[in-house]
This record gives structure tokens, C-alpha cells and sequence, in this order.
């Protein structure tokens, strides 16, 4: 028996990845770069058991004990875990208890640093040390894709293609660590609770939408200002290309066959205040991810005030202050 | 001397202008269809002055007397009744006085009802009898288009192109009479006042969406659908279609630059109920101009249903009833 416990982080896009040549895979159709957050984390113990039979799959409640998974949840754990020990060589159960440090669902990107968390520590706890790109890739594999982002810290890139366009080459790579920029992102969360239609629906539906191609051809020149805003600490640069980018995400998912809304009212009401406090003077730029809540990205002088004032509108639930956060790390302590 | 009073209605377009290849003269990039609304009208009156000087405009106050124009508004008003002194071969001034019966902008088509009165009470009042074609042409170069189709009762077409594609072919006809299908237009109020963004910006800025080309492309079939549908009273291919065109204008509006946002918090919870209805098995159906406020198409039987369950919503202020109208009458009565 062995046993391993890491903390993964999640992330928030700043280029979005919507749509994939391969759904099963996470082969996505386009670029996504984002930022590894700090304090929204999942941590996970993967125990390999000496007894045969089923994985073991306990989810952290709210009062701190722990429960079965849901079926689904459940069911896309254990296909990842048989991923990770067909790449290991392996063939032991495992026991697996997973608690995130934030609300679940709800665009909080819970299953990137959840299927990070759980590649990472099965692999650890598997004895296995590969190097960066091929985890980026396991944990690609687990179908929620941006968890391959979620491997690294500070500002991460995922090419939609960077050789010969093979899946072995569809991986996440950092551009720059947590240290190069101290932003801020402030989480206005007007809604709680599992999205009514999946991000891995919505990822299905993309190409549905009229105007995907015209997304697709947007992209690159969006995620290059975003990669020059990112090198030169420009936010001003960065936030109109974020705020763009988030909406036109959402322009895809409501122009898709049958139409989606992720977008509650309280998230327009959010990205109202936004405009508004940078009319006030203010740099902060909003980007959302398949969700209703709303990221607002500031840098550490502005941050006080852009949380106070979100906390203030009747829409906003509470808020999450966090930053940009150095990426996984493996913990001495185990959950059980 | 000579005085003339014109009620003409607003009207609710289910296939939107928007974008103009002349915006001056509003001659549309786009084929736009519309029903005439039978509440919700302008009232004008215009005077022939007999002495010289300059135009009075007197526009109906909420305590019920009359006030003077902002000045904006009443340039606007003295542009078109200039356009029109050339057409009649006239030289007198007038005196104008125009009340509405439902609150100003907001995405209440004031200025369509509000043009096509006017232009229909100077003619009268020059003693003119055009053609309806002709009078279609004269609202339209109001600068507000859509007040070409608020000539017309019932349910009516304005081509983008007829014919050679010059501007005399640009005007509006009617596809259908007011008797032709009995449908209902439930408006709910989610916002009272002037937009931030004008329509005639929101046209202007159009062309920089880079989804605007597709939507074009898009156009002429979801026309198709519409024509069809109301040849065949159809609501349930009406109603997809025309939801679908309400969020492209929106979204297409949302991808300008600037991008605009004419969405209210509000108008997300109408646009939610409306989804929810139906799947109570409601034939009830969104559309929006470029404003917050939402009109939920239904038919007679549902209409009760309808408003009680928008009047319930905490967005909403209020809601307007509304039906199909028979289009502009000359009244005995006028307004001074």
C-alpha cells in the first residue's frame, strides 16, 4: 500500500478553450492560456489498496466528513484512475478522497483542479514520476481538459496544436511563474450549485453555433495580445482582451442549437459594476468562465476596493479574494 | 392655416434592422419584419403656420400638459418635417405637438411610432395624399427606419432590396392584415428612461461586430421561416425563430466595438421565465429590440397567463398588453 496526497489548484482562462476536435480526449479546437489561482484549491489522497476489487471514491461534505461521489462524478473518476494505471503499469484499486476549498460547479473550474489533484496524487501514489508535459497530458486525458492547466503555476498556455497536431502533442506549458505578476481575481459568486447544462455539453454544442468558425479565426490575435499583455504586466492591455474574450465565449453558448445560458442575471448585474468602477478610474476587467459567476481580475492595490464593492450589490452572494497562486503541491498530511 | 392629427402604433420587429449601408437615410443592410402593435401609439398633431419663423414642437408631459422638445429630439423632428416641406413643395413652418401612450425608449419603439405620425399628420396637414409606398419612403428617411413599417397595420415586410437596390426602393409593405392571426404582445418593463446607448449608435457601430457578416448571412433564411410562419399561424416556428433573432441582435450588439450592452439583470429573469413557461408548456415567446425591456409574444388564449406570471417577477416593473393593431387612423380630435 501507498499513499499520496496533493493540492491542486484551479484556474481561470483568459483565452477560453470551448470546443474540441476530440470531447473524449480534450483534443480542444483552439488555444486557452489562463492563470493559476491561489486559494481555490483541490486536494486529493489516492491510496493504492493491497485487496482486490472496486475504487473507492469519498467526496468531502460540508460538514467536513466525508460521502460517496454521485454516480456520474464517480463514474468519470474511476475512467480516469483506469487511464493513469493503464499509463502505469498498474492494476491496483484505489482509495480516493477528494475535498475542494471552494463551492463546487458554478464556472469555479472545481473539475480542473479536481482532476489535476486526482492525476497527480494516483500518479504519486503509483510511485511514478514523469515529467511535467506528460502529466499535463494524463490529466488532459481525464476529459475535463483545462485540468491541464491546472499542473503548473502562474500563467499557463495550452496550444491547441504545437507539432503534428497528434493528441501527444496537446499538453500545457507555464509562460510565466507566479512571481512575474501579482494579479488579482476577484470571484462575485451570484450563484451556487451544479450548472444546469454542463460545461461538457456546452463543449459539444460549440460548433453548433453559427459563429464558431469566426471565433476560431479570432483567437490567435486575441491570445497573442493576451501573451504581450502577460510579458509586459499591462492591464490595461489585458482587460479588454479578457472582458472580450469572456463575452464572446458566452455570445457562443447562447447562439448554439439548442441555446445555452450560463449568464444569470445578478452576472450581468456584476458585469455592470465592472464597467462601472472603471469609469470610476478603477482597472478591473471581468472574465467568466461556463458559469454564471464572474472573475474580476485587478492587480493588489485595487483588489480591497473592487471586493467591497462587489460585496456591496444585492446580487452577489459573497465573494472569493484570490491571487495567482505557484501550482501543485504534494502534502505530508493525507485526508484519511 | 390647416391642422391634421395622425395616432400611428410602434411596432415589434421579429426580424431585426440593424445596420444600414446608409444610416442618414436608413436604408437597411438587412431585411426587417415586424408586427404593428395596436396600444402602444404616438399621437401628433401638425399645424400649418401661416405666419413665418421657426417650427414649434411640443411633446405631451407625464401630467398631461405639453413641454418643449430636448433639443436633440427636436432637431430631428424639424430634419424630417424639412424632408417633408421638400416633398410636398411647402415652405410654412408647423406647429407639432405628439404624446405617446406608453413610455418613451427603453426599446419601446417611440421613435418608430413617434416618425410615422409625424410624417403622417404634416402630410395631411400640407393636404397631401401620397401613396402608402410613398409614405413608407418619407417615415423612413426619418432616420428612425423602422418607422416605415409603422405605416401598416398587421404584420409587415421592409425589404432590404426590391429591386435596382436605390433608395427609392427601400420601404416597407404589408404581408398580412391585422385580421390575419390574433396574436398578443405582453411587454414586461424592466427598465423605465432613455437608453444609454441610441439605436442610431448601436447601427453605426454594427458593422464593427466581426459576427456581423454571418448574421447577414443568416438573415434571409430565418425571414423565410418567419413568412412562412405567419402565413401558416404557426407559433411554434414562429417562436424559435424569433428568439433566436432577438439574441443574435443582442449578441452582435454585445460583440461591437465598443461593445454595447442594452441587457438589464432584469431582462435575463424575463428572458429566463420565458424558457421556464414553456416548459410548462406555454407557447410563449422572447424578443427584444435594442433596449432592456422584453416582448413576449403569445396568442390570445395564453396572454392572461402570460402577463400574471411577468407581473410577478421582481425585475418587472410593469407590463404592457399589447396585440396586433390595423395600423395608423386620422383622428377628428386634436392634441391643441
Amino acid at each position: 500500500m501507498s499513499k499520496a496526497t496533493v493540492t491542486a489548484p484551479a484556474n481561470i482562462a483568459f483565452i477560453k478553450y470551448w470546443g474540441a476536435r476530440d470531447l473524449d480526449r480534450a483534443i480542444p479546437m483552439n488555444t486557452s492560456i489562463s492563470m493559476t489561482l491561489e486559494h481555490c484549491v483541490t486536494q486529493c489522497t489516492v491510496e493504492t489498496l493491497s485487496h482486490g476489487g472496486e475504487d473507492e471514491v469519498w467526496l468531502a461534505e460540508p460538514d467536513g466528513g466525508f460521502g460517496t461521489a454521485d454516480p456520474d462524478f464517480a463514474r468519470r473518476i474511476r475512467e480516469q484512475l483506469n487511464r493513469i494505471r493503464q499509463w502505469a503499469g498498474r492494476k491496483e484499486p484505489v482509495r480516493v478522497a477528494t475535498r475542494n476549498s471552494f463551492p463546487t460547479a458554478g464556472g469555479l473550474a472545481s473539475s480542473a483542479s479536481g482532476f489535476a489533484a486526482l492525476t497527480l496524487a494516483a500518479v504519486a501514489a503509483f510511485g511514478k514520476k514523469p515529467s511535467q508535459r506528460d502529466l499535463s497530458l494524463l490529466a488532459r486525458r481525464s476529459g475535463s481538459g483545462s485540468a491541464c492547466r491546472s499542473i503548473f503555476g502562474g500563467f499557463v498556455e495550452w496550444a491547441a496544436n504545437t507539432g503534428n497536431g497528434s493528441e501527444e502533442e496537446s499538453y500545457a506549458r507555464q509562460i510565466a511563474d507566479a512571481d512575474h505578476w501579482d494579479l488579482r481575481n476577484v470571484i462575485a459568486v451570484v450563484e451556487i450549485g451544479p450548472k444546469t447544462v454542463s460545461s461538457i455539453e456546452g463543449h459539444r454544442l460549440a460548433t453548433t453555433s453559427p459563429y464558431y468558425g469566426k471565433r476560431l479565426e479570432l483567437i490567435p490575435g486575441r491570445a497573442e495580445k493576451v501573451r504581450k499583455a502577460i510579458r509586459e504586466r499591462d492591464l490595461n492591455a489585458l482587460g479588454p482582451a479578457i472582458e472580450e474574450e469572456a463575452i464572446d465565449l458566452h455570445l457562443i453558448t447562447m447562439s448554439s442549437h439548442p441555446p445555452i445560458f450560463y449568464w444569470s442575471p445578478g452576472s450581468l448585474a456584476v458585469l455592470r459594476a465592472v464597467r462601472e468602477l472603471r469609469q470610476e478610474g478603477l482597472a478591473a476587467w471581468a472574465t467568466m468562465d461556463a458559469g454564471a459567476n464572474v472573475h474580476v481580475i485587478c492587480d493588489a492595490d485595487s483588489e480591497d476596493e473592487v471586493a467591497e464593492r462587489l460585496e456591496d450589490l444585492p446580487a452577489v452572494g459573497f465573494v472569493i479574494r484570490d491571487g495567482i497562486g505557484p501550482g501543485p503541491e504534494q502534502d505530508e498530511e493525507h485526508l484519511f
